[in-house]
């Protein structure tokens, strides 16, 4: 994204609502039903809004390859069980936001009625970001714990063969009147992406962000992409991922990041990604005033902590969304015109044989 | 705990019940309860147990600190509420273990009925590790997510004041007839003891442990402790903690971390520290079998990875723990000669001054 806005000048400035629609349109012509294009298109776009391109609108091309190969099914038979304030959702291999959609609304339905809701979504696909998801479960007034499983990139600590997803873990919680608390990361010190970023500048990477094939630490990015992405904090972000996996994926029946698939290999075949949501309904504690009011405390507090750079104030979980949010919502969502230029290819259901995979 | 391994022919070895024995009996000569005394040896004896003595029967000497200066309540008031599958523990500064186990036992009761429950915990201590806590939402079937919060000792991303906890954070899941899977992590990149450590022994520290006081990476013990101790992988680990805080504090009106005291200072005044615990029933979602039996699968696949050194094999999060536990239970649970003599001291009623701040 920085390099994006960096060089504004060169992308393309589109409004949200039309870039919605054309992203909807062009999941209709593969066969998506109008209300799963329309979800699946406010969620891709309002990553682009909040400054997460790779998981944005660029995501399109791959998901409407998927969906012409018939691995992802425009027209999935999506099973919601309940039990007490747990929830299960089979999406039948569905898109990924309209069954992560489900999903946090059988979260949210569920903790307005017990507190708190846990629902697991299996057999989906790639999700976008936390973001939407958040934006969706604080609109409801609700504190939401998720994540999501994701395809192998990290060796587990210790190994030398990757297994592992860098398996996606947030938290958001509601700010009335203001752009949620939102707090989305991987749980790899740095993406695979950035590295390809330095190599193809020459430049070295930091150490700590990835070890080579026989396990040292390296700065070289080439030797870091022949090697191994490190999970943050070493063993800590290992736990983490399987953290993750257990409430994604094996505590709902389904499938762990060892078997996941990539969005842009295999793919003639479902993905199988699982994602899982914890909301909590501030009204059941301590009443969503009394929360704001302490969430807001909370902030104050980090806020006025005196930063090392005067000129970089102290910041929280969802600033930077929240500013390029705005901004975007204003004056238009920045896109790279040959982007652009493929979605509207796509729309008026051309092939489109260009998929970046970030 | 390495070290005292490492050198255990200077430890003494004591049966776990005796220790159980000698810890419960100490905080009774302070008017502890004798539940309470005993739920709280129990649990400070099973860090030991595990392998991490830093949260156990040490502790006893600072508690009884406490108790006795009154910061520390002998017999609260601890007032449970629940509504729907929340609950709130309102621990009347209580000791920790006892207020945790309290909340604890709580979630467990909630998940039976709901399949899920959060519960928060508020005014309460220092309340040791995670092990303990995950050893008893186990042993009822259940998978438990929990944390707590403590009192700062890094700094907000980008700040230079020390104001935020590194809360530990982890899960743990049942396997039966097996220790459990048992993933306990602080959010900061190492424990300050650690750098302590190196610097009395003289030794640099790695990059990426700490800053200076002027915001700079160092490899100077000293300078580090004169500045700040990193959390885990930078921004993500400061989010990970305001996380924790929300669960355990913000959303419960108890105090986050900011405002959270150290167990080794201001000791004539309460902690204030917040816990949390969701615990799921896997019978709730795809029955307890299933579950044991994807686990089991999920473990298997992480095993079997080429470990970079053939002579250590992938681990999961709770081996290390597990066979210390085995072996202690049979051996007798390795001790400071210097901290048993503490012990008994303690349990005699007599006043203790040298008290180990890890």
């Amino acid at each position: 994204m920085t390099d994006l806005h960096a060089t504004a000048e060169r992308a393309a400035r589109i409004p949200a609502d039309e870039l919605r629609r054309l992203a909807a349109r062009a999941l209709e012509t593969v066969g998506v039903p109008e209300t799963d294009a329309r979800t699946t298109a406010e969620i891709l776009v309002f990553a682009d809004l909040v400054g997460i391109p790779t998981h944005g609108v660029a995501r399109l091309a791959p998901y409407i390859a998927r969906l012409r190969d018939g691995a992802f099914n425009a027209h999935p038979d999506i099973q919601i069980r309940r039990r007490g304030a747990t929830g299960i959702v089979a999406g039948d291999n569905g898109l990924g936001p309209v069954v992560g959609r489900a999903g946090v609304l059988l979260a949210i339905e569920i903790a307005r009625e017990h507190g708190v809701g846990y629902v697991g979504c299996r057999d989906s696909q790639h999700f976008g970001t936390l973001a939407p998801y958040i934006m969706t479960a604080t609109e409801a007034g609700m504190v939401v714990v998720l994540g999501s499983n994701a395809f192998p990139t990290m060796a587990p600590w210790g190994g030398r063969e990757v297994k592992l997803g860098n398996n996606p873990l947030g938290i958001g919680a509601p700010r009335p009147g203001r752009f949620p608390f939102m707090f989305d990361i991987a749980l790899s010190v740095v993406a695979r992406g950035k590295i390809r970023q330095a190599h193809e500048r020459g430049e070295a990477i930091p150490q700590g962000w990835a070890l080579n094939r026989d396990g040292e630490p390296t700065t070289d990015p080439l030797e870091a992409l022949q090697g191994f992405v490190l999970p943050v904090g070493g063993h800590k972000g290992y736990g983490l991922a399987l953290m993750v996996d257990i409430l994604a994926a094996t505590l709902i029946g389904g499938v762990a990041s060892p078997g996941v698939r990539s969005l842009f290999q295999q793919q003639d075949k479902p993905q199988k990604v699982g994602h899982f949501f914890i909301a909590i309904d501030p009204e059941a504690t301590i009443g969503r005033q009394a929360f704001s009011a302490a969430l807001a405390q909370l902030e104050a507090e980090m806020r006025s902590t005196t930063p090392f750079d005067p000129q970089r104030p102290v910041m929280l979980p969802g600033d930077r969304e929240g500013t390029l949010y705005a901004e975007q919502m204003r004056d238009g969502v920045l896109l790279q015109p040959t982007l652009l230029n493929q979605l509207e290819r796509l729309a008026r259901g051309e092939r489109v044989t260009e998929i970046a995979s970030f």
